[in-house]
C-alpha cells in the first residue's frame, strides 16, 4: 500500500479545526502510525488542537456480539444527527489482536449512517496492543472534537479490557444487552454494571417485549443494591428496539439528563480532569518503555539474555532488574 | 496489625524448599508486601527458589459469580488430592480494587478443602492494582511449586482483565459456565473462548441435566468454528455437577490428556518459555515506572504540573514527554 505524503503540522491543525474531514481522517491515520517520525508529528498536532477539545459529549457503547450494536448505533445515531448535532463514531476492537482482522473495521456495517453527511465513522485501528489502540482512540476522539463534532460514540467489544479503557475516556458509558438471560447474566453484572451508567435492553420488540420489560424491572431492582455512584447518578435501565426505532429518543434524553446532573454537581468536569491526569500517567509509562527498548545496549543485552530467561536458567525478575539498572547507568554515563 | 519479623533470605528459601507451610505463607506475604525493603528480599527469595519451580501443572479457573466456582474447586480439588497430588489454590480478585474488600479472601468459602492437609489455600491479595496482583500471584505460584505442590489452581473472577493475566501464567485455562443461556452467552464466547482450553458446564444435575447436555453439544459445535490452536488442542466442552460430584474425574483426565499432548508436541514448554519472557517484560515496565515515580525531581514537577494537566491547560502528552526527558537528563547528570 502506497503511503500518502504527510502534511505539515500547521496544515493538519488548520484542516482539523476547519472541520475538513479529509484532513481529519489523515490526522487520525497519523496518530495511528507507529513510525517514530509520525508519532512526533502526531504529538505536535494533538497538542496543537488540544485547546479546541472538550466540547463534545463522549459516550461509550459496549455489548457482546449479537446484541445488535451496529443497528443500535445506526438508529440511535440518526436520532442524534436529527437533533442538529454532528456525530463521530470511533471503535476499539481488541479482538483484532488475536484474529488479525478487525470485525469493526468495516464502514459497510453502518451504511445509512456512513452515507449521512452529519456523521463521521472511523473504523478501528487494527493489529496493535490494546494500550496502543486505546491511546490512539483517545487522540482520535480529541481530533474529532477539534473538528467540531458535538457527540462522539466510542464503540467497543471485548472481554473487559477494552471496556475499562473506554470507561477511562468517556463521559457516559452504556451497556447494550438482550433480555432472556437467567442467572448467568446476573454474574456479568457485577463487573460491568459497576462501570456503566445505563443498561439498555435491545431487541425489545414483538414477542421479546414482555421479557424485555421483565428484565428491565429486575435489573432496575438489582441496581438499587449497588452503592451510590460518585457521580450522584443512579444507573438507569432502558429498553429499546433498534429495528423498530422505539425507545431511542428516551435514551438520548437520559444522556442529556446525566450531563445536566453531573455538570451541575461538578462530577462531569472532575471526571474529565481525572481522565486527563490518567492519560498523562499512561503516556509516561509508554514513553519510558519506548526509550528503554530503543536503547541499543539494552537491545543487545536482551537478545543475549532472553533465551536463558525463557528456558528458566536465568530469573526473569533478576534480569529485568539488571537491565533497568544498566539502562539507568547508561543514561548516567552519557 | 502488628507486623511479624522478617526471616533471613536463606531461612525463607530453605523453609519453602522443605515444604514448611508456615514459611511458605510468610514468603507469600513477603512477595505481597509493597515496602521497598520487603520487595528486595522477596526478589532474592524468588530468584533463590526459581530453579526448583516448574514442576506443577498450573490450571486457571474462571467463571462469573454464581456459577459455583467455590464448590467446584472444593470437589474438583478433592479429586486431585485423592490421586495423591498436593494442591495449592491461589486467587486473583480484581473486584477488590473497587469494592475495597475481597470476595475471595475468605478461606471459609472452601471449608472442606481448607481443612485437608493435602491442600493449601491462599486468599487473594487485596487493595492493589491488577498488574501488581497478577505479578504477586505469579510469584506466589512459584513459591508453591518450590514447596512441592503438584497442582496449582489459580482462580479468577472479573470482567476480563484478570482472565488475560491468568491466561499468561497457566498451562491450562478452564472456563466454568452454566447452561440455559441463549444468544447473549454466545457473545461472551468470542473473547473468552479464544483463550480457554475447556468449557465446563456446571450444575449439570436434576432438572438442569438435559439443558446442560444440549448446551454441551451446541458449544462443542461452535468450537469447531474457531481456528485451530497453536497448542494443537481442540478445546473441549464438559458437563459436571460439583454438588453431585459427577463429571469431575473426566475433567482431570482431560487436563492430563492436554498435558500429554502438549508435552509431546512441544507446546507445553514453548508456552512456559514465552510466559517467562513476558514476565521479564512486565517486570521491566514495573521497575521503570517505579524508578520514575520515586525520583524526587519528578515528584516535584508532577505536583506542580498535574493541576494544569487536569484542567486541560497543559497537554497531558506534552507534559509526559517533558517529564520523561527530564528524568533521563537527571540520570545523565548524576
Amino acid at each position: 500500500m502506497k503511503r500518502k505524503e504527510r502534511l505539515s503540522e500547521s496544515a493538519y491543525i488548520q484542516g482539523v479545526l476547519s472541520g475538513d474531514r479529509v484532513v481529519l481522517s489523515r490526522a487520525i491515520t497519523l496518530v495511528e502510525s507507529t513510525l517514530p517520525a509520525d508519532q512526533e508529528l502526531a504529538e505536535a498536532v494533538v497538542s496543537g488542537i488540544l485547546s479546541h477539545t472538550g466540547n463534545s459529549i463522549r459516550i461509550g457503547i459496549t455489548g457482546v456480539p449479537g446484541v445488535g450494536k451496529s443497528t443500535f448505533i445506526e438508529t440511535f445515531g440518526k436520532i442524534v444527527v436529527d437533533k442538529g448535532l454532528k456525530l463521530a463514531v470511533l471503535a476499539i476492537d481488541p479482538s483484532s489482536q488475536k484474529t488479525g482482522g478487525s470485525i469493526l473495521g468495516d464502514k459497510t456495517r453502518m451504511e445509512t449512517l456512513a452515507a449521512d453527511k452529519r456523521a463521521y465513522i472511523r473504523p478501528s485501528p487494527t493489529g496493535s496492543t490494546l494500550g496502543g489502540v486505546s491511546a490512539r482512540t483517545r487522540e482520535a476522539m480529541l481530533l474529532c472534537e477539534a473538528a467540531g463534532f458535538d457527540v462522539i460514540f466510542i464503540e467497543t467489544v471485548g472481554v473487559g479490557q477494552s471496556e475499562i479503557a473506554v470507561r477511562g475516556m468517556v463521559d457516559f458509558f452504556l451497556l447494550l444487552m438482550l433480555a432472556g438471560a437467567g442467572d448467568e447474566l446476573q454474574g456479568i453484572k457485577k463487573g460491568i454494571i459497576e462501570i456503566c451508567d445505563a443498561l439498555v435492553i435491545n431487541k425489545a420488540d414483538g414477542d421479546n417485549l414482555p421479557m424485555a420489560k421483565r428484565a428491565q424491572r429486575e435489573y432496575a431492582n438489582a441496581l438499587h443494591l449497588f452503592p451510590i455512584r460518585e457521580s450522584g447518578w443512579l444507573p438507569k435501565v432502558k429498553i429499546c428496539s433498534a429495528v423498530e426505532k422505539t425507545g431511542l429518543v428516551e435514551i438520548w434524553e437520559m444522556i442529556s439528563e446525566y450531563r445536566d446532573l453531573t455538570k451541575a454537581n461538578g462530577f462531569y468536569d472532575a471526571n474529565r480532569a481525572e481522565q486527563r491526569g490518567n492519560w498523562m500517567h499512561e503516556h509516561i509509562g509508554y514513553l519510558l518503555k519506548n526509550q528503554f527498548y530503543q536503547d541499543s545496549l539494552i537491545q543487545e543485552k536482551l537478545k543475549k539474555n532472553l533465551p536463558a530467561v525463557k528456558s528458566g536458567a536465568l530469573s526473569a525478575i533478576a534480569i529485568a532488574k539488571e537491565l533497568v539498572e544498566l539502562f539507568m547507568e547508561g543514561k548516567a554515563k552519557k
